[in-house]
């Protein structure tokens, strides 16, 4: 099944709101084997919205707008749409006054009466439930298709979707002799790479170039790393499960260890459930990324079992008397030193009493950078019982993307080793430093 | 001057990517008095970017795309523009030589012969130099009007947008008579508040209602708090900054110290900037924030002369043992609770030797409220030189707005206190505790 999605609002026109709702849909949508071939931007223009309304329906006889709900002047989606389908527009009494009991109820007083207007629908139309906004859909249908409004509150949004629209498309899928069951889906799949560059991967599945088993391969770099994505259309879902199985098996052992998950999966989170299974804590010291990596770490519910905090040290002072890092380490090799790292590991895991503990300490810039010390120099230092591990990266990027590299790179570490993995290069390995024992 | 969008690629409509190109480009045309009418996105297929090309040119005779100018097989863009414009696809060697030669100097070797696809360009076509990639665009005119692409990678989009583009539009439009200074543009103005609701807010500016002396007026709350954007189209761009500034004292003047800022304002940036004249330091104490308030004073390029550091405290051990948080106030009150914020703010402030300690502890969720204190709920202490501020919000949201919006109020604090702003209700003042202060 094909459709057509129409996003409308000046807002999105003039770049004062990126869609995210469109992504949304599509993917959504995906899964049951419904394909988004055109999606048109429209203003609050009620002729606009029309010539776009027509345009599809002509096309694919299937669309979804968002947006133009509300209870306000230039909200004028539903108004257009009675012209498209030349209906009337007739007061929705029920919701109506389902809208005026709750407003009643929730703020002790009458609903305003401006909030009537969204409720002047084409007449013929069934009303599709908003239950986290005010404003209804509506679905309207006649012999050249159909069109389904939902509001363009993200979270109004996907739960229309979810609550109204999506069973109205399996049933009329159904209608027609499909299901979900034997539509063909698009599917995709993602193996999540760190550590290791977008041509490193690539060589490590240089025989399959751009598709693994017949399953097309994008390699798709961000800060996290290099992401794999498999993905895989005109297939029923199960048979492109099997298949992206088979695909995801074979990149999982070619690129081996370097895998740290699918999909969403966040390495905070993964090195959290690493943790949580030996019952072991985490601590961390942090001078350039100055939190990142506590915050990315308690982001994570139910992160309070492994994680019992951290220093922010991003003041050498503090580096001395928080830590118990050397001051004639830093004065003989620099904050951004190997040693100073290691202590900074060192120095939290010991004064805080846990297991792990992650030291970071480099050039975020856009400042402070110099010919032996660039921008981008971090040492990473992972203490795991008294063993730590170190390595200096020179991380490409501007201050933000230094920062969350630089914690990726640490986690990862922790990863690795909870996880008995082949080491990396770049890495030196020894037992922590007496000095910092004894401070 | 109108113009239209065509965004191309299958990533787009199959939900993998979020278009934010297209909001970039609607700002930077808005502000030369060109308007975007309408935005169309087709998948990698020629038909369908033939057709949304003859449909935007016959509209409006000026259309920009991005999007499938690469290498690989799915690029389809410039032989889509070929057909469209029935003209012969030629190779455009002195562009095509120019990336030989980058890629021998970078890589010392050849480079591959498939990069050479992205050189096939329509005939007649005037190149556009991509300074940020490797795949150039075109500018293609005939008596119908023109279409300009541009490619899809934001970074790359961007610097052809600023570099190629815009020069070319601007020409365009003198040409027709009409230049910046003459044409009539979309121009906004957004003040930041935070700390009050959109309903207060709206009581403030009671008034104006949805402008103020003809300006338009929207409120957008997120998690900064609300935002006042004032909008303005059809004028000049001399005239509509005079106008805007003509609303926007008056919202100041209305809204009062609410206002923390305009447009990209960041409050983070702004306290910096404030204990900077002061020649004072700050430090932090986070628990349910775990890092994130320290995460985004750092975030801030140079922030290291102000910020000397702080504790994620997210284990009470470590609220007791790192910040001097007397174990008895913990345990006659529990972690969440004025008295311990209190004890983090003023901790974090002595042992760090700062001006000012910021405490947080709360519940952010989703697991661990109870009826008296429910999810969201957060004490936030602020410590200025021994007097401590104090506050419990119950903060709307999950997790990570809840964490997001406990930092906002402790950076709004410190706004106050130093810029000396009339109180704000639900605060409790006082001196900081004796017993923390001999630990």
């Amino acid at each position: 099944m094909d459709l057509e999605l129409i996003t409308i609002g000046d807002e999105l026109l003039l770049g004062f709101t990126v869609d995210t709702n469109a992504a949304h849909i599509a993917r959504t949508l995906a899964d049951l084997g419904i394909r988004i071939t055109r999606r048109a931007t429209v203003g609050d223009t009620p002729s606009d919205i029309v010539d776009a309304v027509h345009d599809a329906l002509a096309r694919t006889g299937a669309v979804l707008t968002t947006g133009g709900l509300g209870p306000t002047a230039d909200d004028r989606t539903h108004e257009s749409l009675a012209s498209a389908f030349a209906r009337e527009l007739v007061l929705e009494t029920a919701a109506r006054d389902a809208l005026a009991e709750r407003w009643q109820r929730r703020f002790g007083q009458a609903m305003p009466e401006s909030n009537v207007r969204q409720f002047m629908l084409p007449a013929g139309a069934e009303v599709l439930i908003n239950r986290h906004g005010s404003a209804p859909g509506i679905w309207l249908e006649n012999e050249t298709g159909f069109v389904a409004t939902m509001p363009g509150v993200p979270r109004e949004m996907k739960g229309m979707l979810a609550e109204e629209i999506v069973p109205r498309l399996i049933a009329r899928m159904a209608a027609r002799g499909s299901t979900p069951d034997t539509a063909t889906v698009v599917r995709s799949r993602t193996l999540r790479t760190t550590g290791i560059s977008e041509s490193a991967v690539a060589d490590h599945l240089a025989e399959f170039r751009r598709a693994v088993h017949d399953v097309p391969l994008s390699y798709l770099p961000g800060l996290d790393g290099v992401d794999l994505r498999l993905t895989l259309s005109g297939h029923t879902a199960r048979d492109a499960d099997a298949r992206l199985e088979l695909a995801a098996a074979t990149v999982r052992q070619r690129v081996g260890s370097w895998v740290y998950g699918e999909n969403d999966d966040d390495l905070a989170a993964l090195v959290l459930d690493l943790l949580r299974a030996h019952d072991h804590t985490i601590a961390v010291a942090e001078s350039c990324t100055g939190g990142l990596l506590g915050g990315r770490l308690t982001a994570i519910p139910g992160s309070s079992s492994q994680v019992l905090g951290g220093v922010i040290a991003y003041d050498n002072r503090i580096k001395v008397e928080q830590l118990g890092v050397p001051a004639d380490l830093i004065a003989a090799h620099g904050a951004v030193s190997e040693p100073v790292a290691r202590a900074m590991a060192t120095g939290v895991r010991q004064r805080f009493g846990a297991h792990v503990g992650i030291g970071i300490t480099g050039i975020a810039g856009p400042g402070g950078g110099t010919p032996e010390k660039p921008v981008g120099t971090v040492w990473v230092a992972v203490d795991v019982d008294g063993t730590v591990h170190a390595v200096k990266p020179v991380l490409p990027g501007d201050r933000a993307e230094i920062r969350f590299r630089a914690t990726q790179i640490g986690l990862d570490r922790v990863r690795r080793v909870y996880g008995q993995m082949a080491d990396t290069p770049g890495w030196t390995v020894s037992a922590a430093r007496p000095s910092v024992v004894a401070s």
